[in-house]
Parts: structure tokens; sequence; C-alpha cells
């Protein structure tokens, strides 16, 4: 199945604070159950946020009971609002939330009629989402060749997407392909999505895949265990990428090693009319940090910093790779201009 | 007290593997008591394994039913292989060993004094690496300033010495002189010894610290949080500092972002007949990067890299901070040149 999928008026997903261990399914009946499962990272990663909030608004139309376009619209513009408020950072909810309100509002037909619509447009954005992971993948993999041995950051995958994945989307592909490819994968404290996430995805579909603490990308590097980098995004801004904090560390260590530094991530991770000052870094619970799960690994009272993202100047960065291909530092500045 | 003490027959030393969360101390009574220690890290930081196995070969000398000398060498001999065996990148414990090793070959008195001699030996060999400390502490503190927040990684504290520490020596050494400073420490995973030891030991004495996570070193440095790096050492050899995993990383980056980058060890940490090239980086157990305590954290099955130390180029250090004084580029070519 898909990493979210709209079934008669719920939505189905998996809970991914439950993964590696256990297989456990959401079902979601309404907009706060969402977000809720957004807030506690159940449901996680930029492109499947951007879904997610959409199916979101899907449950809230399907349910309504409103008699009038105003009042239907009046609850879309109200569970926006709480979805907006869950978490900062990646631009992909931001994205489909906007593109169905700005659709909804301009909307001819009836009130019943822009229910349906509001569904439809969930759906499509879920499906346009699978679509540009394909296209991610095959555009990146020409750029993966007979052993390479790719370290990736966090999850960007399957689990990340409405299927398929971004970065290991890119792997996936070359794998498919016949390519001879091994991975890297860090474990990404705080809270482990290389870990319990990627490792399992990739373990699952039989590529080779070796996990590492994040303070080994350092020694990896210099041994020359790795030859290439991809890493997915929260958000592609003018000057940067914001994606899971511990990818600029990642890409200072390449830049200096002469590694290729890869970013793959669909066109609705790009917010190009901002830059990196202009975006909020998520700052999460301190228990994150002190705590591993429930165990507790640090000091009581402790001060903790907990920054869920951080931001990697485009000068680190070799290439995007989106939908329309690979844009590299040239292509990117064309790319914004035609905007 | 003391991180280690000889205490009438036995060694005394804290558990490390149970803090911060209480306070257990461990009794040894014989050389494989405390080698079981070493290995399972009950006892670990460079210095403290130097005196550890020091008194390990003390704990041999006393207990000995030994009436000839030829016989009491040949039991500490034994011993000193167990003990060489358990850790093998950390030279203070070879350093220790040897230099007990032969004192006592060329003792001139009878057995029992040879006895007595090996536990001299062995408290003298503590009390130096304390009085070394306490003098890395005052060279070091003259280069930390008003309003410096000084990043450190893993464990160079009072706990990985016989006291005061190297790294946190010379914090301890600053904020001593009421200089106002803060401290960053690295969680240091696998084994956590900056959650759980770092954090522990500046707490206990009221300077500030501020706990993250290893993947946000490029972050802090990025946002200009940190101003200079401290790190102790686990061996210093003619063209590298090797030290927990995870040193080379913060090396690289403070490098990028203009960061002095200190290491302060005892000479007894310097092994400069060798180059990086001689020295085995040990590799432990997975279950260190799969599980967080008994917690596992990923898929069965997984590969694995888990090297401990990594190796950090001598260009990325700034200074090294001995009981000497403070070693530049320069300094410390000239120390290597008068050996």
């Amino acid at each position: 199945m898909r990493t979210i999928e709209w079934r008669d008026g719920t939505v189905v997903t998996i809970d991914q604070t439950r993964l590696p261990h256990e297989t456990v399914f959401l079902k979601m009946r309404n907009c706060r159950e969402v977000a809720e499962a957004i807030k506690t990272m159940k449901i996680r990663g930029a492109p499947l946020l951007g879904a997610a909030a959409a199916f979101a608004l899907a449950l809230v139309a399907y349910h309504s009971k409103a008699e009038r376009k105003g009042e239907l619209l009046g609850e879309l513009g109200s569970a926006a609002e709480i979805l907006k408020s869950t978490r900062p950072t990646a631009v992909n909810l931001f994205w489909a939330i906007d593109r169905i309100l700005d659709k909804a509002r301009s909307f001819s037909g009836n009130t019943r009629d822009l229910a349906a619509f509001v569904v439809e447009e969930a759906q499509r954005i879920a499906d346009e989402d699978a679509a540009a992971n394909r296209l991610i993948g095959r555009h990146g993999a020409e750029l993966i060749h007979d052993g390479d041995v790719i370290l990736t950051h966090c999850n960007a995958g399957a689990l990340a997407t409405v299927e398929y994945g971004t970065a290991l989307g890119v792997i996936r592909a070359a794998w498919e392909q016949g390519k001879k490819i091994k991975v890297v994968a860090t474990e990404t404290r705080p809270k482990l999505q290389g870990a319990m996430l990627t490792a399992y995805e990739l373990k699952r579909d039989g590529i080779p895949v070796t996990l590492i603490t994040d303070s080994m990308v350092g020694y990896v590097m210099y041994k020359r265990l790795v030859s290439k980098v991809i890493v997915g995004a929260d958000r592609i801004v003018r000057d940067a990428v914001i994606n899971k904090i511990g990818t600029y560390t990642i890409a200072v260590l390449a830049k200096q090693h002469n590694i290729p530094f890869y970013v793959a991530a669909p066109k609705s991770t790009f917010d190009l009319t901002r830059s990196s000052e202009d975006v909020a870094i998520e700052e999460r619970r301190p228990e994150e940090v002190t705590h591993i799960g429930p165990q507790r690994i640090a000091p009581k009272g402790v001060d903790v910093l907990n920054p869920a993202f951080d931001i990697t100047p485009l000068e680190y960065v070799t290439a995007i790779i989106c939908e329309d291909g690979v844009l590299h530092g040239e292509d990117f500045v064309k790319f914004k201009a035609n905007l």
C-alpha cells in the first residue's frame, strides 16, 4: 500500500513511531486526529506532510454538514489553521493547504460538489507526489554508478512520501536498474529516523545498508567509504536547503572530502520566494534529547538545544534532483529566474 | 574522592555505566576484575585507563604469593597481557603497563620490596596524572576568555582521569578563575558519555552546560553559538590526534567556521614514535549502535560500523595543551624533534 491512503471517509497511514518493531496502521476520521499524528511525528517527512494535510481537509469536506459554500469554506479555513500550527518548517504542508483553499475559494459549483472536489484535489496531490517521486528516481539514478556507496541522512524514503521516496527513490531506481550500490544510513538523532525507518525500508527491499551513528560521518568520508551523499529536503529556499538537523554537518564534510552532495525533493518542497532568514526552524521538546524513547540518558534539569532542522547554503549542494530533472548550480539559478 | 583509589589491597572506582542515574562504587580485588571493568567501559577515559592498568598490576603484586622475583615478574607479565588485550587504542594503558614492567625488571631489591615498589609506582602514576591535569587546566585556562562558549565532545573530565580532567580541567580552571563561560556538550553516541558523564560533571560543579546531539555541531557553529572547541585524546601520534569517534567531524567543522580547536592531554597520551597508520582503531560491538541501553532501535540483522575512535590530522588542531604548556603547531614540531 501507499504510506497514506483515502478509504471511504477515513485516512489510513502507518504509525512511524512504532517501526521497525511493529507495523501499526492509524485510521484517522477527522482533522484533529491528523494534526495530532503530525505533531507527534506518527506522520512525518515533508512530502507526506503535504499529502496528510490535504487529506485532513478532505476529511473536513467529506464529513461536513455545511449547507452553504461559505460555511464549508469557513470549516476548511479553521481546519487549515489547526494544521498549519502543527509544524512550521516543512513547506509542503503549507503548500498543499493553500493549494486546496485557493482552488476551493474559486470553485464555481455547489456545496456538495465543492466537498467532492476537495476530496479529489487531495487525492490528486497524493497521486502527483507518487508520480514526482518516480521521476526524481529516474532522473537521479543517472547520477549513480556501479560501486557507489551512498550516504543518506534521516528518512527521505517511501515513509516520508506517498510512495517510493525522494533520496531513497533515487537509490531504489538505481537498484532497480541493476546498479551495484550500497547505502550508509546515519541513525539521525534525536528521533532516529535513519535507524528506525531508513534501515528498515532498505533492508525490506534487499538494498545493502550499513547503519552508523551521526558522529561517524567524518570517519567514513576520511576512510573513503562513501562516494556520494543524497538527502531529502523539508524546504528549499532561494539560498539554502532546509532539512533534518545534521544535514549541514554532512554537507560541510562532503565538500571537504570532494564528495558530491545531492538533494532530492519534489517542487512542492520549493519555496523560492523566501530565503533562509525568513524560515522558522522548529525547536522541539528537550525530552527528545535527554531521553531515548522512555529512557532518560542525561541528568535531570540539564539545558538542551533541539532544533529539528538546519540550513545548508546552496554552495554546499552539488545539484537538486526534482521531477523536472537534475538542477546543477546554473540550472537552479535559471529555474529560479523563470518562476 | 578521586575517580580511582588504592585502598588496602583493593582498587575502588565509580561504575561509569551507572551514571548519571546512580553512583555505584566498584571494589576490584584482582587484575581480571579490572580488565573486565575496562572492557565493559565501567572504567573509561585514556588517562584513567593508564591509572587503572597500573593499579591492576599493583593488585597482582600486593596479593602475590611469589617467593622469587622471577616468579613475581612472570605474574606481572601475564597480567600485563590480559590488560593489554582489553582495549587497543588509548595509549595510556600500554604506557602505564610498560612503565611498571620496565621498572620492575630493573628493580634491584628483594621480592617483597618489588611488590611494594609496584604498588608505589602505580600510586605515583595516579598522582602524576592528577598533577598533570591541574597543570593542563592552568595552561589551558589562559586561552579562555569571558564570554567563551566551549564545545566539548565525549567526556574528558574528572571521570576520564584520576581527577579534575583534561578538556574539562581547562574548563574547570577557567571557571575557578571567575571567567564567565558556558559549555556545549555533545551527547556522543553510541555510548553517550557526553550526555551521561560530561553533562553530569558540569552540572554538579555549577558550570553552565547545554546538551546537543552530535548532529547539531554544524548548526551551533553556523549560528555562531560556539567560540572554541576543546577535546581530550586517546592517543596523540606524530601526524594526528586519535580520539572518540566524532572528533574528526567536529574538527573539520571548526576549521570551516574559523573556530579554534584545542586538544588537552597529558604527555602519557603522546605516542610520537608512531603515526596514525600504525594505530589500531577499536571496532566495538554492533549492539552499541543498534541498541540504546537494552532498547533496540534498528531492525534486526542490519549491518553496522562501530569504530570507537577517529583520526584528526594535526592540520585541524590549533594547539595541544599538555602539562608542559600550550603547544601550537611550531611548538609541537619542536617538541617532537626534541624527543
